[in-house]
């Protein structure tokens, strides 16, 4: 009985984020996420790795305990670990610690560094479960809502590339490093997203002459996506509610929910907070 | 008689969507459109087409193929084969296998390339008897009606352009990349665009000055076509409808429409589908 | 009598665009000042001035009478000429013309080329007589409308690439092109503004950081801009009327006006077009 | 009595804009900053420094003076000067004279500079009195209004930059300028915010395939903070009141308003203007 409360006290303070417990909870959390990416950096750079090889080796453990135990506790307080387990965060969470595991048994290899740096991932659980939260859904649900136009646009500009790198390929030649097909809609897309890296760019003057309608497409073109989500959030509702059925996960509950509308589980017995 | 069901089930198929068979030869022909093109791309670079020629040359044969027997069906099935071969999707789909042919007897010239890649084209066929179909006619109705303006905003940004690559060509002079008035408008659009090569810029004090202030109008001025575009998304209707009549093609049928109103053709009967 | 109706019948032509001999005057002038700048332009570049000498001179000189022409016929036509002759298009129709007559008594020198280049402007007039009308007021009503916000956002942009540059020069040093503090905010300008040339960059590790919260900033604050503009275009009515007033050349008359709100003059009397 | 009328005649002048005294003061102050801003920037070129050293002392002495005696006025005129003091402005205000005493004791050292070039913020203290005053209102609220979006944007983007640029450190490896990761999220961000400046570019083929997308999420990603801050444009209220309460400094007054909301202070008092 007193295990149970205990758990549920548990679950509200690593899950949400209304208490001051919670509250607390995820700063550190957010702090010790912050830490461990900085010494993955760190490590990358090779005069910092040679000198403090043994201090950054220690502390990286430090982290993976830290994260381990925080994982157990996780499988604990939820109602259906299996779910936890398999949802796009639960693998995060185990990604962030595995590496650190297998490199002890199988040395560590520089393609295990990449999965060591989705930890910073993890800082969106945090902006999840916070004030944080109304923001990031109303964001996300505004893109997903445009999802076709989106796809469609960046169609539009992979064609638009296509074709006019492959006039460009024609127009400069190898000389100006438009070497290939491949290189010259690299090029294209380096100009129609105004990024102009200036590695390859054209120095005929038909080239710069054609460079230029394509700059001004892409200027022009960038106003397509702006209006789009524009448009979206102008017309889109906000979500305030930031409670997580200990059921099912289920986190997008509309502002007067008291029951999960995924499971039927109710909401407002999962922590001692009354708003 | 079954001559007859037959050729109107095979434009369902071909030219429309809604149907099982329809999607998945849309489907197919994606691929068959993106592996063509890809072919293109791959050839153009020097170290592949030297190792891969024949490969290359075999699969492309296997395309044209393909796109020869479509491109007949496709005139078969409709009402007024003229119509179609004189659209400009029959003129692309026609784009997309001559230059194969006419390399046959007079040799692949490198010109031909271009019209090859036209087939990138072809996919938006596809894209127009989906259900991208609304998101694409939304984006292209809002730009066209504000063709006006747009045209007035592009014609100011290449007066802007010519008045500011003038004063720089003025200036900066030759010893910087300024060389000719062409060549410094073609600067003032790269730097007005934000695109920014870095293949010309200015190193004289009140060049740099003045190409400041250039950096910020562009800046600035992004903002016309990106209120543009958003005030008419906001504003403009949705088409969700995406038959297309046999008789003359039209595809911008209201959601309601039963007959095209443009010729009359009932729409209902083409195929199998009853949404 | 006979001349005054001839006068009035040109007035038409050549200030308004209404009348189907007022438009082909319009296209007919903006080929001309296309043309003329193109010679301007090709003038510039080295190899083509000194072959083809001769043939852009001669054609410079009939471009200048043909203008010379037009400009007295303005200045006939109008009831003020007074007022024509000192308005913003009155001004730039004499510097169109002058370098050259100036040119033939002291010598063409290259300070006279930048406003030989001017006559790009006159084409504004040309959309201002036209259905593009509409396009371009709405336009530049939108951003007067605006003119303190725009005016407030450049001066912090301005700001904040002083605090910037400054802090950039101080960290930096001159061995990455730092030179001076002039110099960082040049720098400055070009990352805010996302324009990025390379020809200055970070390259201490503490500079690489501190200019990606420039960058960051540099593209988020594009949002400005670009929100003041939008709103402005949701709100702003539009103007439909492209007739100019004979008197005072007033040129921004309601849809409905039958004489100037300026002057009181009559504007229906002044050509044959009843709409 | 008629000291206090001169004081409150004087704070009127220093700290309000309605009147033409007001007025005068601002653009006189105006001109001081830029002047004093510009010696600054010239001091720190080499060859204008050796030149004019003494010149430019001078009239660093001669700005040090107007604002030290206007600092002194500052704290006269207002009725709790110990508030003033330790307020934003009139910390600026102190940062604008102390670099150039603390000069005179210790000698002027370069960390001294950045000091003297945040004179520049004084000029914001014009922008508020003015009617520039409801612009940068707007602007600042309604940013502030979308900190939580904006703020997770941020997050967004760096988290992107992250594991976008330890994906191109695998890569492309050293060779290419992708020495180690916090270089490459540098990479990262630079493309991500179309900057580009092209000090660092992919050279593999591979690398430059992921590079496209970069580029056009970061392309297509500024619509978000476009989005965001045009919806709020349009939603939000407009404040014109530019008065400053004399007790408490408090300047965001509504309209109709004739007491300070935070003091009782009575604002009418305060000056010879009736609008």
């Amino acid at each position: 009985m007193l295990m149970n409360i205990f758990r549920k006290r548990l679950y509200t303070i690593i899950f949400e984020s209304d208490t001051k417990a919670g509250k607390t909870f995820d700063v550190v959390l957010l702090a010790t996420i912050l830490v461990s990416i900085l010494l993955v950096m760190l490590d990358s750079v090779v005069s910092i790795h040679r000198k403090y090889f043994n201090l950054l080796g220690t502390l990286e453990w430090i982290i993976t305990v830290i994260f381990t135990i925080e994982y157990i506790a996780r499988i604990w307080v939820v109602e259906r670990p299996r779910k936890y387990i398999f949802s796009i965060y639960g693998l995060i969470d185990i990604l962030a610690i595995l590496p650190s595991y297998l490199g002890l048994f199988f040395g560590v290899g520089q393609s295990l560094l990449v999965i060591r740096i989705l930890r910073f991932l993890r800082i969106f659980r945090i902006f999840k479960l916070s004030r944080y939260t109304r923001a990031g859904r109303l964001l996300a649900s505004s893109l997903w809502s445009n999802k076709e136009k989106i796809l469609v646009f960046i169609v539009f500009v992979f064609t638009m590339a296509t074709i006019i790198g492959t006039m460009m390929y024609l127009i400069e030649g190898e000389d100006s490093g438009f070497t290939d097909i491949p290189t010259s809609i690299y090029w294209a897309i380096v100009t129609l997203t105004t990024v102009g890296y200036g590695d390859i760019s054209p120095v005929t003057g038909f080239g710069q002459f054609l460079a230029s309608f394509v700059m001004i497409l892409g200027y022009s073109m960038l106003a397509v996506p702006a209006g789009l989500v524009t448009a979206s959030f102008i017309t889109t509702k906000e979500v305030r509610n930031s409670q997580v059925c200990r059921n099912c996960l289920y986190d997008m509950h509309d502002d007067d929910a008291q029951y999960c509308k995924k499971c039927g589980t109710s909401l407002d017995k999962g922590g001692d907070r009354r708003r």
